[in-house]
């Protein structure tokens, strides 16, 4: 039985090279990425047993989806369908003042037509955190009604249950998203949001602390994290309020340090440390993250704990 | 106005290096094919005059298409749509024995739903030749149709037609082909069809010459071309049956043979050569095709002629 | 017949890796560049109708340059010759305190030899505007005097003409510059300008309007623009000054912005915008141009008017 | 519990590009094998739960190694030490009449210092099959003495022991081999062994049938499997011989086609097959893991099925 | 002083990779070679000293060519130039039926002004051979008086002087080579010419063995090598004929494998070697050549006698 | 004979591409990299006769090492072995907040065991300057031994000897590398010296003069050279002490810089400059090694003079 269990969506990330935009690109590097499978591998990473359940057509395309995240020691409970395509996304890095860009072709996959049934629930029961994002209940009605099945499920089990809100507006409102994800937000023990999603979708006012408390008492969230990218993030959690700094970074591959943080947020509150130390983690890990290609993380727990002692100050060991 | 005029669907034809197995793949080429815009690719780089009707999303992914099909000399005449997606395929080299492999991901495309509004049937009048193939129809019924009263409008213009059975297993089964084929047979005047095709969809019988007289006579086709791989083609024309036999080959990349063939057969003809040139010509340019990577072939009149002249036999010239 | 034609050498453009070196170097990036084409390639991303005329010998390499800018939507409009070269430039980038180097293998072209009576008079006589640099005249005195005779058959024809100083030091001296140009600058309407070529080649002083001012008053230019790298760009027209600062940049590759810009700025203009507004899109081109591979730009008018509204602030769309 | 359960060492791979020499090389491709878990792998590909034991330095390389092996679906049961490095070889393709050629750099490996307490027992004891080769014994005293307890412990727990030959004229001479070896023999079922290392090492005589039977006569092996190279395999068991012929292949990489062929063979008895359809998988895996980069496969069940059933006939399915 | 001193041009090779054609050519491996350095790589690489005489301009690409001579042990004695280029040809890679493809862009060069005082004449001198080709008297007359010039002054001191007649039908016709050769055979000991330039160039008559005699006889060669491609060599030395075989290559370059017989026969009969033995020396030297990518060999004297002696049968030895 | 002459090992450098760690290395680029040898090649890229003492094994590795060594014109003075192997070492790049790795895979290498006996004793006597750092006594007893000798050869000749203190932690313990060095000291002319390794090796104390000063007095060298990083360097030379600013610089790649520091220096002073040039040209070779890949420069003496000159602005010459 893992410790986290993830549920979510994992597109093949197709990316140029450097310098080279979508309307032109010759060749594409092939990455996996879903904010689910990036929060799992991160806190593989750390030490954490991670599993992800999800729904891949029965292709290689969808092999190469689950030969990625084994590799990162994250076990695939996959349901298999004959129909459906893998999800894809194609991005092109930025280089100011252009900015990153990306082209979404994500219908269409097997995911969004998934019932608990399909799924692993005794993975889920026999977890000690479940966790999913925004984007899953984003991506259908019938993925909404599963990832409120999932948590609810969790939740009679006695099973920890963390969401990221993840707003994406390319896949709905923000009206359409505050409705669904009110209706979740009942079953969820640790609410992640960034500060501007928190605003724009969530109707939040005042500073970060104001939203995490304000998001606190109104949902019963047990803990609430508000990032705030380049500014850091912020933890209200049973009434206290911590803060963390972001490092500077020297940015390779933006995508999927979001994840990074959550994956080493909540990797490190499962292995016992207080919610302080997990947010020096997973600011660590979301740092490292932007330093390596890819949507998921390549480091280790020793990385991530010589950035959180040692700091940005450091030499080549040698 | 071009002399060539053909209509298709195009698609990012994404590969992975030789040697690694979409399953595990790390990097993909990016080359952009279709069996109509191949043809006019062909028929361009023979020095014709071509353009390639079709519809595509107004994004960086349909704009890549575009610049690639240009770059080839192809005007695109593209009616250009909000919705819908480029269509996908990865395409695998083999290594005996493990055969080449495809996965197409080529649903939810806007030419499923294009009609003859959306495209410019001034093109079409104003032609010497249009043509289309058999994977057209293929796509759903509307393109069926739009196929139907583009092939009718060229007719009644009196512009020549031009069409490759091209058969998809993945897309209809062989009943229904024959069903929409055989209707749109009558607008035709000159059908390719491979030899497998004419037997397993057409439901012919006997040798390449039976089949290619048996189609002629049934549907009253000016001229049917019959292709046999390595074995070569053979066209029956007014009457008269024209053999020519195929070229050894060091593969480098079989996609888009069958449909340098036809370019280099229609390029010849509209050029005012005999069936007989138009063969050496066109078998020629499949033979030079398969030498070079990507759908499209990379090569002008010259390399063809000086292929038909001198046969595999020749130096490094220096 | 194209709204912008424009007049130059264009030359393969081969470039090493960065971090390694001409003198060790084991692969080349091919690129293709000159500064009328170039200029040419931005007009027509920016949905200007746009064609080259130029001189190539007839062998691969002439048809790789004549790929490469049909691709980006220009109509090469190519005087093929048996005799001479294709010139190259060898790029190498720069990593401070190292500075961008560049060899130039640049004799012996055709375009060199190339007379009026070779080239589509046309296309001159039918565009809306002509456009060549101080280069064609420093390549030999044949170019300089079909520069000068399409210069003037533009005139006579009531087609606006502009004009790059695009001072090559490497081509001729301050003086032989001043010399040829000077005779030319009767015959052009619109005057691009490099500050520091104002004031070593054309001996100008002041500040840049005054520069500016100077040379409208001086030979009776419709618009005066001065270019002034990092510091932007300002504008003399109709006896109006018009300034703009330049975007701050993290470049991919510096060569071919100045060209960027000048396109940007043509194309603008021919599609009826004011000065400010075409200063406004020809710096954002110019912006955008540095951040892509190659001497070309890689956009399209909306990546152009997105940055010139959203300014340098903004985020991944998703 | 793994149903296979192997025991060796695993190597970083190193190879440069074809064409290019080792003492030009100016890069180099990474890959993981050994032969026992090429082994594993082959067998997960074709669906057995298998796991990896071996001793390993914690380091990044050493993480490296498990990352390709994970990814792969299999299970590494890693004994992790402060000192001592990962073997890596270099691997050169050739070119007739230039051959393959290898360096070895495999010095210094814990597995050579591992003991059984280092390792998984219970593994061993929960297993199905349990396997190693004859590079295990070569690398130390000590690793035979450790290949020995294993398949001693194996035996006791009722287990079926499985052992390649395998053997390395740079690692010990023929004599050392067959002392060594010989005593390994009464715990070992199953014996794979390359005809000419059974003439050459173990002294066997007549043909491949005479070398089989007289090999599970001696020492009293359940089956017998004679590798043949080119010339396919064949097997005696439990008295009667079975052969079966190799496929022709066009050869991307020949390294790790003999583990792949005991993969299969012991994947497929494994899962209830019997001696000679075990010969026909065996032998299509080997004969697919010769297409495909790097010492392990690129495969799964479904396509050694396809090509047993299909033979070298077929085509790209579209 | 070096053993073996070669006189000639050497310039940049630049190659798409396989399977892309040099008019859509995306990017470019950088080689260097030129018959005469191919020459001495080849000898250096079986132990002698060898240098090369040349001139280059005094640029990174002229640092280029020297680099790479340098790595491969040959004694680069250039005379630099601050004028002219260094000659460049793009190389594309045949696949059949298309053939390979060259286009020189040599034409500029300063050896083509290079006088003996320009050179090392004490190199010369003090050399035990002194080899040029026919590609040299091609470039220029001056270059051909200097090659004179060079043998004349290896003959008056004693050196033996060695000839490949390679044959450029781009640089000058049969007639002009043939009266320019005839002029210079006097001062040659040694000559190399393939068959087909004996025919096309020298009006040589018979088989290869009459041709290798009548040489011999009309010109006083003391040795006489006729080259046969697939077919072998021939070697008419003191009125003895020697044959020698070729061995069957899987050809990854074919470009300066003849050069790399010439090196390996120089290298072997400068080391004390009889003809026959120099005649499969060299013949290993060039079915090895053309098994690696470039121009010069990448191999050493062990190589050569491995495959000399052990044929084109062995293994990957490990 | 050569004026430089260095003794040390050198190693294979094998670095994934930018973006990937070790763990997950897919490619690695080879390089060639050792503090002595990178102090020969500076030395000879600007222009001085340079040297290599070594020992290496007779492999395609160690034959790679002489062939890159040779190609940036070093003579390579190589003791060939019958055993051990070529160091290898594994640099992966950092980006802030993660730092660059280095993983070292040095042991068993032949310099290890080498004795003065197999070593050119003839081109240490025969040199103007000897050169060796703290990493060949670090390495083995009999290294130490070695350097101890050669040092005291070179002596004895009337040779100049320089060190520098390059103190590598996984080698050594700081105390027992300074009762070694300190045990070398009184052969040394040259010191150089890390500031770093100044406080933590050799108990320094005070600011960098007083260290020099220091130093110069304890252990009566006539020069010693304190280095910065990116604070400069600073010398005292018989008494005076001289300083010098450190350029900004772009890093590509940052390994190597302190040796090509020592080799400006070194080649300078050979050439007949003072100190405070020699402290200008040294930085500005140290500034350039960085801004291109590998340990050792890919630069001549004008790029370095120029950078001396006009300091960090400059431009595109074109």
């Amino acid at each position: 039985m893992s410790a986290l269990v993830t549920f979510g969506e994992t597109m093949l990330r197709l990316s140029p090279p450097p310098g080279q935009r979508l309307a032109r690109m010759g060749s594409l590097s092939v990455h996996v990425g879903g904010a689910e499978s990036n929060v799992a591998v991160a806190a593989s990473a750390l030490g954490t047993d991670a599993a992800w359940l999800s729904a891949l057509p029965d292709t290689d395309l969808g092999e190469r989806v689950v030969h990625a995240l084994q590799g990162e020691g994250v076990d695939p409970l996959v349901h298999w369908t004959d129909d459906g395509r893998v999800g894809t996304y194609y991005f092109e890095r930025g280089s100011d003042p252009r900015r990153p860009s990306v082209v979404y072709d994500r219908g269409g996959t097997p995911i969004r037509e998934a019932t608990p049934v399909d799924l692993s629930l005794d993975a889920v029961r026999g977890a000690d955190c479940v966790f999913t994002s925004g984007i899953t209940p984003a991506l259908s009605d019938r993925a909404a009604a599963t990832a409120a099945d999932l948590l609810a499920t969790a939740r009679e089990a006695g099973v920890t249950t963390a969401f990221d809100v993840n707003y994406r507006s390319k896949l709905w409102s923000p009206a359409a998203a505050r409705e669904t994800l009110v209706d979740l937000f009942p079953a969820v023990d640790r609410l992640f949001v960034a500060e501007r999603d928190a605003r724009d979708v969530l109707d939040c006012e005042g500073d970060s602390e104001a939203i995490a408390r304000g998001l606190a008492d109104r949902h019963g969230f047990g803990t609430v994290v508000v990032t705030r990218g380049e500014h850091g993030a912020l933890a209200v959690h049973e009434g206290t309020c911590h803060e963390r700094a972001a490092f500077e970074t020297e940015t390779v591959d933006p995508v999927g340090s979001g994840d990074a943080f959550v994956g080493g947020f909540l990797a490190s509150r499962l292995d016992g440390a207080d919610v302080p130390t997990a947010l020096d983690r997973g600011t660590a890990t979301a740092a490292l993250a932007r330093t390596t290609d890819g949507d998921t993380v390549q480091l280790d727990a020793a990385d991530v704990d010589a950035l959180v002692v040692e700091g940005e100050d450091g030499d080549i060991g040698r």
